[in-house]
């Protein structure tokens, strides 16, 4: 196969090639933009929800799944929600050859399709939190390019949809949302950025919006998420109400957590190299790939032994591939490592005789293991594997960052810069402008890199607020 | 709450009201037919689908997932497949406000979204057998009445598609996915029967269909699966086709099995008795229910017992849920037996005082647990559990059968009858008439009541055949 592009310098025709040779993805399904989920890329996805799943459930959260037609009726209820997706919803507009009475859209995000059972399962301050989230797929008619896992018309998506007793608990969710992605975004070995968007670009319908940002390299970045607080602004047109203790009746304020599979298209994006994808080992489809090497020159036969250490790893929690079919072993090194397997495990006659095992990982370290430690040194290789992986995406992600204390600087656009902002939108604007993207929004949490105490607004020179801003360019 | 209508006299009442009391679903969403997984109904959901997976992947099936809408160009392909389908797909004619070039089916089944790509997967003898499976949402447009989880318009479905080299291995195939089956029916207790439909009665498309039947009493049957073995209907208009060893191009020979949410509605109405829902262990969204007891006799508190069972028994790997919350522990029983736990245990003070629980099982047994012996014995109470659902349920499957020799049996319309019958068409009709409900085909395996040699026609009196068929009332 021929090299791959630059990942720096030509970072969409790398992450395209390296997708493409790893076979995540099939794209040539014959609607653009609606991508078809091989065995691998499945599996992925697979590793990925349940990590999703095991840290939502984790703060009492309920699986549900709602329907992915909505009325019409329903979906206007809303101004500014579907003044934001009108453009870009799919219609449904016949049964068979019967026109339907009233369309249906098909769901570009769940809030019009939850909303109206919320109000009928809320109807008192005991039945409050309601937490609940799904993972389905939601639709777009995407008119932009689509790239895989980027920008596609049907998103494998994460939802997760509450309803608190006031603005206060509403507060408290975001942040333990955010907390919550945290612990997500540790399984991922993935740094982000959490910034609070600005009154212009947040979500429709949104009272705030909190922005889970990837950088990319060269000041872009990719939002993968979002945690939003809508205080009253869907239950008054849904009438989701309670009754409170004192017997009055209350609007319930409402937050939504929302991830979609750009996690994967992330993923690939921070680990990839020039050798193709790396997965971390708690999303890798196999976490380990166990090569027996045949040669004429051993008498000793690797292949009993191959299949003692699938079985033991396997027993011991490991997603093992036992790859014994044929080809040389040179090409499988090559097929697993532009696949990202984090480990290769490789046997040979010497090996089998002598009851070890060669391990080498993703990351280019090799270690002899005993059999019979097995499944301790291939836990800790794993663990070492992540911590590795988890320092040179930190050590990426700090050089995506640039302080800016003039819009000279910011005019490079080359970095995410941080910058100080009064909070108007005029100069947030000339920001933009200056970066040729967006003003991301202010920071939650300290900055990733170290900063001086907070000047001026980068833009107008006055008042910039108590935290720092960053302004990038959003893919 | 009032007592259940009686499951035998007036089955549809019962089942309605079960699912209603055990809040497995919400019917309350404003499109008919579209309803609502609530967090207890997806918990039962997600238990069966890793029954699913496990078992399907056990047979080298690889998972993937395929676009949920399909282009009409695809969809026209094949004549009889889409004859079968055309009343009743939704279809997609607008994306924002412009209408689509090429219209969108909204999938009612994945053959036309799949085939297209694995006409591309499908080069050489090397790539079969391809065999791989999807767990998604298809949709129909019902104008029949719709009833939760036995016919929706958004079906939670299971489909295998596999490509096969040749006719013989299609049919092992075929084979493959019958013994995957009863592996699932296993875990979910549940007895059923597998016929090979009539030619009238086949899959669109498909050379031969064998369905997946459960009795529902009085003769009523629910189809909840079915397996086709396609022959080259499909892989010839979607040209899937091989090079074989010998250098020729041949067309796969290809198969499918399908599965759908309506193994929730053969569950619930396989097991259910009159005080609700009984889920076998593996479904159950919780296998165990802990309700500490306070009492004002008692000065001994059981919740950090409660407690201490709760996590050994979540990490002995139980899905247990505590139910510490307020109310008399008389309307925690009755609530959870509505809802089907399997087991219930009470901690109350004198348990606390020493060291044991009480064991009461969803099927009336009562038993006192050592808290030395715990995890064992719950394990124990739990495998028991499931033998007695097993015994149960295959009583009524026998109950559910009567041997048929003259057609005058087969109109008493009680049962499902046991039949000899020529093969022909004409005969089929008249057993059909008879029954007022569908020859549901020629038994694959033994029958399950005991048969005397195959005596003639029950229509005709000609020839029988080699194998019983059966004739029941499809709902």
């Amino acid at each position: 196969m021929a090299e791959l592009p630059d990942k720096r310098g030509a970072f969409f025709d790398w992450y395209l090639e390296v997708i493409e040779a790893a076979q995540l993805t099939d794209k040539r399904y014959p609607v653009k933009g609606l991508n078809v989920w091989t065995p691998y890329g499945f599996r992925a996805r697979r590793q990925l929800d349940a990590v999703l799943v095991r840290e939502i459930e984790a703060t009492k959260s309920e699986p549900v799944e709602f329907p992915a037609l909505i009325p019409e009726t329903e979906f206007r209820k809303e101004g500014d929600h579907i003044k934001g997706f009108d453009a870009q919803v799919y219609w449904v507009t016949r049964g068979g050859s019967t026109p339907l009475d009233v369309p249906l859209v098909l769901r570009p995000t769940s809030e019009t399709a939850m909303y109206p059972i919320f109000a009928l399962w809320v109807r008192s301050h005991q039945d409050l939190p309601l937490n609940v989230y799904q993972i389905v797929n939601t639709f777009r008619y995407e008119t932009k390019t689509t790239r895989p896992f980027l920008r596609v018309r049907e998103i494998h998506f994460f939802e997760e949809h509450t309803c608190q007793i006031d603005d206060a608990a509403a507060s408290a969710r975001v942040a333990s949302n955010l907390a919550a992605f945290e612990k997500m975004a540790h399984a991922f070995d993935l740094p982000f950025l959490a910034v609070r968007r600005p009154e212009w670009d947040k979500f429709p319908g949104a009272h705030y919006t909190i922005a889970l940002d990837i950088p990319l390299g060269e000041g872009r970045t990719l939002q993968i998420g979002s945690i939003h607080h809508y205080r009253e602004n869907f239950s008054r047109p849904y009438g989701i109400q309670y009754e409170d203790r004192d017997g009055t009746q209350r609007f319930a304020h409402q937050t939504t957590f929302g991830l979609s599979e750009r996690l994967v298209g992330a993923i690939v994006a921070t680990h990839g190299d020039a050798q193709g994808v790396v997965f971390p080992s708690e999303i890798a489809p196999y976490s380990v790939v166990i090569i027996p090497v045949l040669s004429a020159k051993s008498t000793a036969d690797p292949r009993p032994v191959a299949a003692e250490v699938a079985e033991r790893l396997t027993a011991a929690g490991c997603r093992v591939h036992l790859d014994d079919g044929e080809g040389r072993p040179g090409a499988k090194y090559y097929y697993w490592e532009t696949r990202g397997v984090p480990l290769r495990i490789e046997i040979g006659g010497r090996e089998a005789t002598e009851r070890f095992v060669t391990v080498a990982s993703r990351l280019g370290e090799k270690e002899r293991v005993d059999l019979a430690t097995l499944e301790i040194d291939i836990g800790r290789a794993l663990e070492r594997f992540d911590a590795t992986l988890r320092v040179k995406a930190h050590e990426a992600y700090l050089q995506a960052f640039e302080l800016a204390l003039t819009l000279e600087t910011v005019r490079k656009r080359e970095k995410i810069y941080l910058i100080s902002w009064c909070g108007q939108e005029a100069c947030g604007h000339e920001v933009e402008n200056a970066v040729d993207g967006a003003l991301l929004g202010v920071l939650e949490g300290e900055p990733p890199i170290p900063v001086p105490d907070l000047p001026g607004c980068v833009a107008c020179g006055r008042d910039g607020g108590t935290r720092w801003a960053a302004a990038g360019r959003p893919i």
